[in-house]
C-alpha cells in the first residue's frame, strides 16, 4: 500500500490518501498520514477508504507527515563510502535532530539562504514509525515500522560545520524534502532497491540501499532505548558517497538548479532550488 | 508574573495557572503554559484569570511547556568556564537539539539508567517563546520572549560521547526537568541572577547568568536565523563550570541522590534519582 498527504482547498488543507495506480482516494477525517498512522487499525482504515478521488498527476503532495512529534537522523552508514574514506565502521550511529518546520513536501521548491552558500544534497531513505516503540528489540522493531519513504536531507555546511554539533545546518525552514510516498514493508524490497541522487539531471549518488549499516530495525530499536517513537515519527538513515562536499573542487547547490533524489519502488522527489 | 503547568485529576489532566505568593489560579480553557501562549493576548488572559485555586505547597507540577514543537540547546556558553578550560571564545553558540518527550516536571524523579551510568547534572536558564520569532533582530528578540525559567540538562555523558555528535547522550524519556515557573523577564534580572546546582544538597555550580557569552535574545535571534520558534518553544542555554564529569576523579549521579537546580527570581527544579 501507498499512501500520502495531499494539499487539498489550494493548500490551506490536508489529506492522508491511498495511491491506487495513478488514482488517490482520501481517506476521510484523517487531515495527513500521521494523524492516520495514529489509529492502531490504521491499515484496515487506509485500505477501506472510499473518500474523493484524485488523478496523482494533479495532486499537490504536502510532505508525507507534516507534524512528527521527532525527527531523527543518521550520519555515516553507508558501509562502502565509510570504508572509502579510509574510517573505521563505527560501532554506533551517529545521531541528529531535525524538526516539523524543517520539512517540505516532495516537489516544493527549497530556497537558497544567503546566510551560507553551501548547500549540499544528501538523498535518503526515511523510516515512518507506524506503532509506538519504546525500547523494543530489533526483532520487534521491524513490526513497528509503518512503511518507507524518500528524503532530501539538504545541509548548509557552512552553519554544520561552524561548530561540533552539525544540528544549525540541519533544520533550516523548510528545506528537507520527504516524500512523495509511504510505502509499507510488504512493496518495499530494501536488499534489491537503490538510491539515485541527481543535480539538473546529472547522477550524483547511486548506491544499493543494502548497504546500509545500521539497518531501519536497527535504528529503531536503539533509539528506542532512548526514548519513545510514536507513529507518525521519522528516521533518516543517512547518505551514501558522492554529496557535492566531499568532491574535487565542492559542487553546492544555487538557484535554478534541480535536485532529484529516488529510490526503487518508493518514488522520487524533485526540489527546484530557487 | 509567575505562570505554571499544574497537573490536575491525580495527574490525568493539567491546567495552566498563575502563581500570586502562595496561590495557584488556574487560567480556564488553557490546558498548559504552552496553550496559553498560543494566544496574542496571553498576558493579560493570564492576569484576568479567575478559575479554581490550589495552595502552591499542595500542587503537583507538571513541566511548564509539556509540548513544545522545538527545544534548542546551547553548549559551552558560560565565558569564564570557557576560558577555565583553556579554550577560544566561540564565535558561533554550538546548538544540539531535545524533544517534548525528553522533559519532566520541576519535582518528578529521574531514572538512572541501566544502559549508561555516567549521568551528569547541567543546570541552566531556560528561555520560553512568547511570540513567533523568524529572522528578527536581536532587539526584536527580546520581545518574543515569554520569560525565564530553570532547567536541569541531565546528560548520559557515555552515549554523548559514542559519537561527535551529543545527541543520543541528551534525549532519554523524561530526564530534563524543567519549571517550575515560567517568570516574565519584568521579574527577573540577569545581571544579578545566580545560578546554583546541588547534588545531596553539598554546592557543585554556582554562577552567575551574567557570565552567559551568547544572551538569550541572541540566541533567539541566531536560531530564528534558522527556522521559526513558536509560543512554547524551549532554548536552553548552557551550563556554567562544575559538573560532574570535569571533576577529578569524574562524579555521576545514582539512584538516591537528589540533584538540585535554582535560579534567584525564578525557583527552583529538586530532582530524585531513582
Amino acid at each position: 500500500m501507498k499512501l500520502v498527504t495531499l494539499r487539498t482547498r489550494g493548500g490551506s488543507g490536508t489529506a492522508a490518501a491511498r495511491l491506487d495506480g495513478e488514482t488517490l482516494t482520501e481517506i476521510p477525517g484523517h487531515a495527513d498520514v500521521g494523524a492516520l498512522l495514529a489509529n492502531e487499525n490504521w491499515r484496515e482504515i487506509a485500505r477501506n477508504a472510499t473518500g474523493s478521488r484524485h488523478r496523482l498527476a494533479e495532486a499537490e503532495l504536502e510532505t508525507v507527515v507534516p507534524h512528527p512529534s521527532k525527527v531523527l537522523c543518521t550520519g555515516l552508514n553507508y558501509t562502502s563510502h565509510i570504508q572509502e574514506m579510509g574510517r573505521d565502521l563505527p560501532s554506533y550511529p551517529t545521531l541528529f535532530a531535525k524538526f516539523a518546520d524543517t520539512l517540505t513536501g516532495p516537489t516544493d521548491s527549497v530556497a537558497a539562504v544567503p546566510e551560507d552558500p553551501e548547500m549540499d544534497w544528501e538523498g535518503e531513505l526515511g523510516v515512518v514509525i507506524g506503532r509506538t516503540a519504546y525500547k523494543v528489540s530489533e526483532d520487534e522493531a521491524g513490526d513497528c515500522i509503518a512503511g518507507f519513504t524518500v528524503a532530501n536531507d539538504i545541509s548548509m555546511r557552512g552553519w554544520q560545520y561552524r561548530t561540533t554539533e552539525w544540528l544549525q545546518g540541519k533544520i533550516w525552514a523548510r528545506s528537507t524534502p520527504v516524500g512523495p510516498f509511504l510505502v509499507t514493508p510488504d512493496e518495499f524490497d530494501p536488499a534489491t532497491a537503490v538510491l539515485r541522487t541527481t543535480v539538473n539531471g546529472a547522477p550524483v549518488q547511486e548506491h544499493g540501499i543494502a548497504d546500509l549499516l545500521f539497518t531501519p530495525a536497527h535504528l529503531v530499536a536503539y533509539v528506542s532505548t532512548i526514548l519513545p517513537l510514536h507513529p507518525g515519527d521519522l528516521i533518516l538513515t543517512g547518505t551514501p558517497g558522492g554529496v557535492g562536499r566531499a568532491r574535487t573542487p565542492r559542487v553546492y547547490l544555487t538557484a535554478g538548479d534541480v535536485v532529484a533524489v529516488t529510490i526503487d519502488g518508493i518514488g522520487g522527489l524533485s526540489t527546484p532550488i530557487v
